[in-house]
């Protein structure tokens, strides 16, 4: 924390802010300016209120130094994390993995219609959820644990791996018994309970960044289930809002090089629920996988104009082949 | 729903879009123009998702007529809500509530000190957190179940009302033992599972807007309250998220109006949150009150440079006496 | 400026640092921290670009710590400024002074119908655009000189003062000759060679800020004005653009007591271009007036469906009347 | 313009809506549905403001159907815009073109240097700015005319053409004297003035998207320009203005995509002003050019820590050279 004091300050102004720090049993250094005076803090514990200060008289500003994330910052642990998983999978070593399927599980036929689709076009992991958050109470909200059932089938026939999402702390527990790996949605970034719950899970979590959140939030999230014990977590980039309505969010893709810099965990992106509406949701994928991230989450269906939920932004699977080819013209996705 | 057709849409694009809507068990309805084309969607059920017509050749545009949201608008029900509380408090019958109170519940004597102030400042409500969600997994978290107990002290010292946040379902089951109001925080605004919970609780239900919410997002959050059979519930603005930082969220007064047109729910403002700094908080208390709302949320604290969480945001006791004599200056605040 | 290392720095990467620093001419103090070092720039002249020092090695973040405005700064001139106007009107004197009239001059007849009423309600301001920005290169564009003259009339019969858009320099010139006030327009807030124009100008500018602009950018454009010898400057809100769409733009009215806090300028409010819908007109314009502000710019017109721009916003001559009325009920707004 | 009416609405309240169509010349065309009535207004000739009918009474909501711009649009002419330059570069085409050079020219010498630089790793059009629009008065605003004569020189030797920015009218006119291609740049994206101008121009106009400029609005610029006889524009994303301070603005790619099926225009887009910082830049700019644009704007510097402004988010020349190895790479970018 660095107290800026306003031109005027006087000589007590500094002393008062000099003692407040003190009071808290930290360290204060006065920096003298050619306009004005600056006071660091130092030997403190956490994050401080700026607020401790902004109070005082004669103080201008008091500007935070230290970020307040730990374990998921890269300063703590500077090797990049790899999320290891059955089959060989590694999250983070390089390799673009594909996640793709439906919004919901709507039938066992329409899951492993998909399933086989998408994995003959090169994906991994199979996304598709059975418990949905709604905006409308009137809407679908998913098969529950039929779909979870549905999920574990797909993945003995097929191999792909199963991640979808647990929507509180009580579904985790189910979700966790059927996934490989357990996403957390947008809206639920900041549901602290649930994020604990994640933490104490023995499965690595998908963590989407909630619509607005910030990268501290989105990080300090991750905290939270990294302090319970967690390590194994997938940062998912989905979309801002902003007044730019020709999509459904702004896909935030500067968000991925600062990430790098800043924490370990692997990211991945899903550029179907930033675009909201299929005709940009390749070049979206493609602008992603351009970018380097460890992963994509592709919506696919095959009867999009049936489908239960979020139909318009999912690709046809001849689309999400297509998609395939792209990558791969541009060397951006291997084939094993 | 409005489907526009592009210009050089074809016969056959349009009896394609009539086969669509039809095979939905909807009706058509061509609307030829000097320009283009448009075809209305009638006798559906619920909102149509615009996706299912963008896919289809020839068609420009899929506008969505009607609101989703059904049981809170005032369309549904024109006369205002009422919330009637114990000794005769009335939330929505035209008078300003002011609810004031520290962000958090520290002890006994903070709680109690606070509260005697800003009853005898004219508040009928004491807010204070007992369950606190924080970005950070190292702060503090609240004094729980024990702060709830300090809570209802309060009450049967000082008379006031008490509003506090539940955090999670769980947390809403001890919350509604102890509260005359449950408050749903920002950050839970999509927490469905939580909502559904409130709408089975005997009490109202203070349900703060998202961070990023529109309208229609709040109001779909109060549906899924009232869908489960409570229809006691109060909206709360609380600022939103935006590019301009020199305030920590900005207050989007411009909703109130809005809001009275589209529901009969009451509506308060909590101006400390979207301030996010001592000093906005004022002069923005003040907007939202000339505005016209029906209650005010304000933080104070007597202490604010020690308290446990939002220090910089809470209002001293004599500023919110100060308040509160500025509002009758305006005629704004009735003293009983 | 403050440049904090990060934690694995080495004594090198700090040497570096305080080299360049000195390279530039300026001094380095070096704050050594528990966890890291920060080192702190003094004796510069004008802000520093941080990437000087984020493309450093070892360098974690460079934080810029004093503001690049000084001329329109309240720590440069502490008392408020008072713009002094014909006929002994003083925006800034504590007053709040009424602006009113139509978006555009549509004739003789229309400005002084609608210049009559609005002086009856308690205005000293007639404000109507000569010289009109438009989105479409296909709308009115304003009636121009013959605007200017027509507005020249409405001051001479009414006594009203004018407030009128200058759209560009040259535009200036011819507005000089005829207004009391010249308005440089949001979309024009960064028209860096309409602020020097605005700056050698010998009558007042309101200067409403762009629908995107930091409180710094204001202020900076501000400064431009300031910095060519024009000190008469109103500041303007009226709205930013954000996410929510229920409102053209969302008033910010925290931007008002912080702006007291940073700058000497009088500030006034439009609630007309914020609102974009009439029925949110007077919530706003009362909710501005009760933070506490010099003025209100409100949109009146007589015919508001026959306007030739704007017309939703605008207020009927009667509503402006009630919007007065309710403005004296609250103690806000005196009659001489 | 589709009215919509409120469930309540009477058929007086109907008819007034018919009857105001009506007057104004339109036709109206009513649509009984289930829940509610909606009006079709037919044969209007542009844009319909919403306010005209909201202001009515039973009138729920108005919802523009068409779009206001014209000549631009994709629906008047459906092949796509190719501008031909000398040398026989022909943007629009297909294939990438990289504009890159330094924010400002400073000196032949820094011009020369960074040229040759760009030149040799595949750029074919130098950028930089001989006029400066800056926040800050006190800044570098440009060499002026001396700078547009180093370009000239630049052009002469290394072949490259030039594109560079004209902020205002008047400097326009000396501008495309010089220039192959002529900059406006986000600040003036509503500078109806020079926008005119622009379109009276022999030629190219390079269009930057305002910091806050929805897809219509920009749209309605370039209408501007081309409804003045020069069809020659190249629009250009350079970052939107979001909650988001991670990165300077929030570069927006789903707008291209989104662009292409409403426009026949070229694009390009501008990674270094999104960012704001180089390490951003080439993730940015690899992006870009997987969704697919006609041309990269890239800021390159030799010594940017000495540049005279942007100098953090210019490339050195062996990182421009690495991106368009990169962009070689992924077979985004062809040598000749």
């Amino acid at each position: 924390m660095l107290v800026v004091m306003a031109k005027g300050a006087t000589e007590e102004d500094i002393r008062r802010v000099e003692e407040v720090i003190r009071g808290h049993g930290w360290e204060a250094k006065v920096i003298p300016g050619g306009e004005r005076t600056a006071i660091g803090v130092l030997r403190n514990k956490g994050p401080i209120d700026p607020g401790i200060f902004l109070q005082l008289p004669g103080v201008k500003e008091a500007i935070p130094v230290s970020k307040p994330y730990k374990l998921v910052s890269r300063e703590m642990k500077p090797v990049p994390t790899q999320i290891k998983l059955p089959g060989g999978l590694n999250i983070g070593d390089g390799q673009l993995i594909l996640m793709a399927g439906p919004c919901a599980v709507e039938s066992l036929n329409q899951a492993m219609t998909i399933a086989r689709a998408v994995k003959a076009a090169g994906a991994r992991v199979f996304r598709a959820g059975a418990f949905k958050p709604r905006t409308s109470p009137y809407s679908f909200q998913g098969l529950g644990e039929e779909g979870l059932k549905i999920l574990a089938k797909v993945r003995e026939e097929t191999g792909l791996l199963i991640v979808t999402e647990a929507t509180d702390h009580e579904v985790l527990d189910l979700v966790e018994e059927y996934a490989d790996i357990i996403q957390i949605g947008a809206r639920n970034m900041q549901n602290y309970r649930l994020l604990r719950r994640a933490g104490q899970a023995q499965k690595p979590i998908l963590l989407k960044r909630g619509m607005c959140a910030s990268v501290e939030e989105l990080l300090m999230a991750a905290e939270y289930i990294m302090a319970e014990g967690n390590s194994q977590i997938i940062l998912c980039e989905r979309g801002i809002r902003t007044f730019a309505n020709h999509s459904r969010n702004t896909l935030d893709l500067g968000l991925i090089p600062y990430l790098r810099r800043e924490t370990h965990l692997p990211i991945v992106v899903d550029p179907s629920h930033a675009a909201g509406r299929r005709d940009l949701v390749i070049p979206l994928a493609k602008a992603a996988a351009a970018v380097g991230v460890d992963g994509l989450l592709v919506e696919v269906h095959h009867q999009p104009e049936k489908a239960l939920s979020d139909g318009p932004q999912s690709l046809y699977p001849r689309q999400f082949e297509e998609l395939v080819n792209e990558l791969k013209a541009m060397n951006l996705f291997l084939e094993e």
